[in-house]
């Protein structure tokens, strides 16, 4: 039985090519055409580039962090902006994650209890208690379209018994915060864990659903599991989840991977590859592949970064002059880099999407290679 | 006597208010409307800012520095480039420095000979010799609209027999600059020194005119000399220099330095004030104050950090929201402050051209508060 939903977006999906799905998500900011990578900007702003230059490169979505948020600057600031759009300067859709992962990797201490997890600060060692009810009032208070429940997401090589307690706090956490919602105009996704265990996937999908929600994550998979086992829980997820419902896979970003994840049904995927690798000085290119620009071989490559690629970085400057950035620690390496690697995912997915309404996803797909 | 410039730009003097002027130089990559503030692109980059994002502020021209190129990536590059600016995607004027400062104040060892400078690289401790002659030939390469002579700059406390060797070799070297000359579309500016010693920069700024140059710099000011000296000084070199040249003050970015300067004559000047000042989080305001964005003041601040400036920072975020951005160290933070400052700078100039142009300078620049 699914309960009525206090929140729900229409989501329709508009085109199938075997289990590749394209759709559109309404969302109060705007629409998300569907397969669609979503940049990180973890503490309101993806990191080195502005909204404005996130909308020129064709981001349609930007994803926030409630737990770094409610640390720094606190709620109460951005709720006073209106919420993330008035503070970040970002109109589009936003997403916030809760942040039960960052207190599960980053915080110095933690003791996860059945009402929540208790933490101290990474910014100044101050205890907190992040439970379902109160993650939601800090979401509501962000103010963001798209917000995740409380979830746990033990590490890749947790103990079954270790994975199947964090797949009942998942469940439990979830009604709760499916009880808590308030507002009427965010749509609250329940996130599916159970590590790479059948069983446990099967369980935590089912009770998800039972709870009832306008969508769902796969949550608990890029943690260091081996790929193969990744993408069985994957086609998985696919014959567990409703059709009409977004699916989103949490954290992923090279290319190889966001179409293997598309091919196995998923929608909506984010990850800090992209923007991380940027400032690195490596690039993401669109078949896959890689640059380091601190390469020695691109030292006279008068040639752009991607010569398939319109983004400002790849239209304006040669490889020899990115290397140039990149050596001497030139903020504008950041800048350029970051647009050109979420450009590339961003193209992948405006191509993904074509592909698949005329039917030749499979085709497009095999031109990306692995790593 | 003059000798025949071997290249010239048109300039012209369009208005004058008091001392104060507006004019128009033309440059093989456009027209630089005068009074103009100059954004330092040292290693080839505005740092933390596109061309793109330079041109959207207004920003007329970029500086570059023939010292830091040279030894990384090296001339060869940029001039297969076509020169700075395909390097560096910048299609407006670009002037380059000799670079002769940064081999005073930078160079790990040195030693000033009378046909150059000797000096180990700051990046990788090997010998390098500076000579007129080849300083001419590391500018003709990087390909700038107008380029420097290669001078001797030294500190304020010098004593008066260390400003006469300097005014003489820099004399001397300028008469080789002028000689070595070899390209007729590049400005070439000789570099009036000699400190505040009223007969030193007597005798400098006549030697340089006998050689003859297209325009004249303002150079060993700004290096630590009292306020009211300086601008003696900068007094003394309006009656010096001739009226239908450019002159060009080395190194003023703060906004009462800038109007101080216009209304003694000085056409253009540049400074890495504005973007040095905004990568910590210091922001330059349009009456002459400055707002460090650390400060808790800033914290619940949902203001613009200048409600009559149109630069994309203040139209698009909070102070609140940038004080976040300086407390986390986000790039973005960069990004903008460097917008903002140097748009307060650009705007200042315009407002001054109209100033001028409708004989109220005086006017304008009284509203613009010293520190």
């Amino acid at each position: 039985m699914t309960t009525a939903l206090s929140s729900d977006f229409p989501f329709a999906v508009e085109a199938r090519d075997g289990r590749a799905r394209a759709g559109r998500l309404r969302t109060p900011h705007g629409v998300l055409e569907t397969p669609c990578f979503m940049p990180v900007g973890t503490k309101g702003t993806v990191k080195a580039v502005s909204p404005t230059q996130l909308a020129g490169i064709g981001a349609q979505i930007v994803l926030a962090n409630a737990y770094h948020l409610a640390l720094r600057p606190g709620v109460e600031l951005v709720a006073a902006h209106g919420g993330l759009h008035g503070f970040m300067g970002w109109h589009g859709p936003v997403l916030t994650d809760s942040g039960g992962f960052q207190v599960f990797s980053l915080a110095d201490t933690r003791a996860v209890r059945d009402d929540g997890i208790e933490f101290s600060s990474v910014y100044d060692g101050s205890r907190h208690l992040f439970t379902p009810e109160g993650v939601m009032r800090l979401e509501e208070a962000l103010g963001a379209d798209i917000v995740m429940c409380l979830d746990e997401c033990p590490p890749a090589t947790a103990e079954r018994r270790e994975l199947e307690r964090a797949v009942e706090r998942t469940t439990r956490w979830a009604a709760a915060c499916r009880a808590a919602q308030r507002r009427n105009d965010q749509l609250l996704i329940g996130i599916v864990q159970g590590g790479t265990d059948e069983e446990l996937r099967r369980r935590s999908a089912t009770e998800l659903q039972q709870i009832g929600f306008g969508a769902y994550a796969i949550g608990g998979l890029s943690v260091g599991e081996r790929g193969e086992e990744m993408l069985a829980t994957v086609d998985l997820m696919d014959e567990l989840l409703p059709e009409e419902r977004v699916r989103y896979f949490m954290g992923i970003g090279d290319p190889r991977g966001i179409v293997d994840v598309i091919a196995r049904g998923v929608d909506v995927f984010d990850c800090v590859l992209p923007t991380r690798m940027a400032r690195t000085g490596t690039a993401l290119l669109r078949d896959g592949s890689r640059a380091n620009l601190q390469n020695a071989r691109f030292a006279a490559d008068l040639a752009p970064l991607d010569a398939t690629c319109d983004c400002p970085c790849c239209t304006g400057f040669t490889r020899a002059y990115l290397r140039h950035l990149v050596n001497q620690r030139e903020l504008l390496a950041h800048q350029l880099l970051t647009l050109h690697n979420l450009r590339t995912l961003v193209r992948l997915c405006a191509d993904a999407r074509v592909a698949i309404r005329a039917g030749r996803f499979a085709q497009m797909a095999a031109s990306v290679a692995g790593r």
